[in-house]
């Protein structure tokens, strides 16, 4: 054994979908020369994260690391890929290499955050490589859900390892390039791979993945069919689906009129960067309404029901003066992603009240995922035959099961969720090490740990409401005025229409005019004493309990 | 015309799952007699109703009408059905009719409420019927997932109402009678009928409902292919499913133990009630433990993933001394109702964690639902051929949806939402009038208007979280000590580690140390400014604008 190991730590993204963020490292324990592959954020949701904006991975590890850190590489565009760059990247300070497509958005990011634009690198596709520390890494296109997804080919002293990131097996993927079987068999027959670290999403469809190329006819006869006007909505980085909504638009004679900020963005970033060509001409919302509904087709953002997106606002009523109405339809060509359910049920419930005919995926119909399935990772295992599979991508379900895949298929694997620290050097993987990993949100423009409190606090203002307690003492310890209670949160009057404020103060009054000079003295049991109180009024008068914050003043002589 | 009409007005259910309150109406314009047919209840969310126990109709127009109610018919015991019973019978104090097993779940909603039981009566299935007003009721027998689910035949003097309440077309629904074709016919051919008024939950699905039966075989298959513990959840009220889950384990030659209280309740119930016979011995999770795991099956509470339900807990952990292993078998028999995914799939990945593996409904193979599919749907409306076809238990996109069936069979219809009064004596039917109806939301005790501003409250608390800010003057309006700022659900510290709560304070001790006599002697003027000032100071060291509450007190002259 020469003493150096080969380490895999994912830090995001492993455990959820969301936030990926892997390291990689090699050298003597503890010493190993550290690589990053992806920086995403995840989304928050009001049961979990109310008020948050983003959520970033914690790399308190890394931080504390990063004199060993050589380079960040970012895989594709999506944003639970690249989004905390320009969040993370002034802990890190660190080269980042993508392609060309995915680093004009890492730098679009970078200079909104008033960061050195000169730090993103331009990598071309293999043979191109690009050496980071101990590793070389050679961007091997795959097809996706975004132009220039890329597997990272990454040789490392201790051998090759093959970082799928996200990707489908799609010979045809209408814009980019698609899987190129021939290319990925000469990839295999190049060297041995030591580790495939692989997509989970889809471990559990069971079908082989279909073609983005396969809608293009669907979506066109669904669009030539309508009468009025045409509203699709998808991804906005999705391109290729752009491509043929637009295309089958015009095919209907209709023009085509992109709404939403993240859509105008991508569909201008891939243009200026050559990954999309011959996309049809687009017209104005001023243009648009003056236009017959049957000549019009808009594609909007909002296929996962966001209240601030295009989607939503048609679904409110007039948008950018355009209006959905009885005879129109709505294409959701796209999936819900689970959580996003009542989003967007909200949306669709909204149109069907303005007689908008609502189309969704229709099983596959008018949609295809990104990922590849199950028949399509069990080939890549087969492809590669490396040592080991590290599933990643994945809820704790999507690695377990392909881990179980991986070992049916004869191959090495181990569920690695984040901060669990492998050391692959071997020909199996072993855990070398947990390390302290999690969430920190982004809220406006602070950064707080999951952990802090922040956050629980807002939950529990949510579940119970609030009851603020104010009180004033003199320098003798006695009450000035009366007890002082506001709510936020909370009916008004409780039992009896009685007003529950007062009757909170009239029993903290009454408290606190019997209550001794040693209470009255000590502001942590008073604190308490009244806390007591005002929840045992609650419970009584409306039977819950609020959150409550006391304010003690005491005003000392002149 | 007679100068009496017959009038249908939806209070909950028509525009939403959940909460179904339907009146029905017969007399002249604003005279009617009025029948009340369910009243249920909808479930809160975090993300539009936090910290709210349950979601009741409003149904201030009917207790402003209560003398012309002359009682309540409640179709079957779901929740959605009856929930909202105990919590407003008191504005209503009319006579509940139901059937043996739903009066009996009614009766001990009512005791535990403190009501007297004798308000509701048992009615027995056609051909008795009662006469509640001008209406005549009869109870005719549907399957659906809770034992004794009743179409409701109204024949009122301007013709026959059908009521189809909650139902799918299952000649072997394992417990309970059947959807009895031939008796079905039978009633069809008694006389003609006005109006179906029918559920359209599944109108979506294309395929003919499964029945209850099918399930049987495939359920003790994968039972008794699992080596380890097996732990399956469906909703309590489907004592079927327990039934079929229970005797499945039980020809496994494993012991059965209930967990959960809801379905201990519902299997006690349905007993009592005779509903149920030949259900499995059960076992006490005391004696659960004792047994080799190969040897024991639990049926749980929480297929939807509740926080304080039993599957959920045994994701957690150890919960009544019994704990999931690595090897044992988790079965969702049940379906996730939408919004409800997170939760589901946080349980999923925690038994993942445990090792565990979960098996989901896997495309019917474990489920099949409760309610009419789109055949049925189309069958039922073929069977009646009623002048007018109303759907009712759903969504608005269900309910265009079955409307636009409906059409398609020549029949008349109308999408009819909570508040639309129609007028169905004639034809068709027509827009009487618009009602005002709504959700009013039941906390801890205290009901509360969904539009009072208090959840609103609560959301904005989560979203923003709070400052607090005090600020003691005395008689002159001369500031005493300092302003004092509380904070909760927001960071502590701003740009550069400073204390956020500190630089407020020191901002608003330097504005009201400035400030002059007028605006110091304002009260709202002097809110109004420190609010802007904390605003400010947030939006400058956390980049976000909390909620923020100012109390001032003035301290008199002694």
């Amino acid at each position: 054994m020469s003493g150096e190991r080969l380490i895999y730590l994912p830090l995001g993204g492993a455990g959820e979908i969301g936030m990926n963020a892997y390291v990689y490292g090699y050298g003597r324990p503890g010493k190993e020369r550290l690589l990053l592959v992806d920086l995403g954020v995840a989304f928050p949701d009001m049961d979990s994260s109310p008020g948050v904006d983003l959520i970033v991975p914690d790399i308190a590890w890394l931080e504390a690391n990063v004199d060993r850190l050589d380079g960040i590489v970012i895989t594709h565009a999506h944003e639970d890929h690249i989004g905390a760059l320009a969040h993370l990247w002034p802990q890190l300070k660190k080269p980042v290499y993508a392609r060309k497509f995915t680093a004009a958005l890492a730098r679009l990011k970078m200079e909104e955050a008033g960061l050195p634009q000169d730090a993103v690198h331009t990598v071309g596709a293999r043979p191109e490589t690009v050496t980071v520390g101990p590793f070389t890494l050679g961007f091997m296109p795959v097809s996706h859900s975004i132009p220039e997804s890329a597997m990272i080919v990454i040789d490392t002293p201790a051998g090759r390892i093959i970082h799928t990131a996200d990707f489908k097996r799609d010979p045809t993927p209408v814009v980019g390039e698609g899987w190129d079987e021939a290319a990925m068999q000469a990839l295999a027959a190049e060297k041995p791979v030591k580790a495939v670290m692989c997509d989970s999403t889809n471990v559990f469809s069971p079908h082989e993945g279909r073609s983005e190329a396969t809608l293009a006819d669907p979506i066109a006869e669904l669009i030539r069919s309508q009468p009025g006007m045409v509203v699709a909505t998808t991804f906005a980085s999705n391109v290729a689906r752009l491509r043929t909504l637009a295309e089958a638009g015009v095919a209907a004679e209709r023009s085509v009129c992109l709404l939403g900020r993240a859509m105008k963005r991508m569909v201008g970033v891939a243009q200026e960067t050559g990954v999309l060509t011959g996309f049809p001409r687009t017209i104005t919302p001023e243009e648009a309404v003056e236009l017959p509904r049957r000549n019009l087709m808009l594609i909007v953002t909002g296929s996962q029901g966001e209240r601030r997106a295009a989607s939503a606002a048609l679904s409110r009523g007039k948008y950018l003066g355009i209006e959905m109405r009885e005879g129109d339809m709505f294409l959701f060509s796209s999936k819900t992603i689970p959580g996003n359910e009542r989003g967007v049920l909200r949306v669709v419930n909204a149109f069907s009240a303005m007689g908008v005919d609502v189309v969704d995926d229709a099983g596959g119909r008018y949609h295809v995922s990104g990922h590849a399935n199950r028949p399509d990772l069990e080939h890549v295992h087969r492809l590669f035959l490396p040592d080991m599979v590290i599933p990643m991508h994945g809820e704790h379900r999507h690695l377990r099961e392909h881990a179980r895949l991986a070992h049916e298929a004869g191959l090495a694997a181990a569920i690695a969720v984040n901060g669990t620290m492998l050391d692959i050097t071997g020909e199996v993987p072993v855990v070398a090490e947990y390390i302290e990993a999690g969430r920190v949100y982004l809220d406006g423009t602070a950064l707080i740990g999951a952990m802090d409190g922040v956050v629980r606090d807002r939950i529990r203002l949510a579940l119970n409401g609030l009851a603020m307690v104010t009180v004033i003492l003199d320098e003798k310890d006695q009450l000035l005025g009366e007890a002082w209670v506001e709510l936020m949160g909370l009916p008004e009057t409780g039992l009896g229409g009685r007003a529950l404020a007062e009757t909170m103060e009239a029993e903290l009054t009454e408290f606190l005019e019997k209550a001794g000079g040693k209470l009255l003295s000590d502001d942590d049991k008073l604190d308490e004493a009244m806390k007591r109180i005002v929840r045992q009024v609650a419970m009584e008068e409306i039977g819950k309990k609020p959150e409550v914050r006391v304010v003690i003043s005491r005003l000392a002589a002149e």
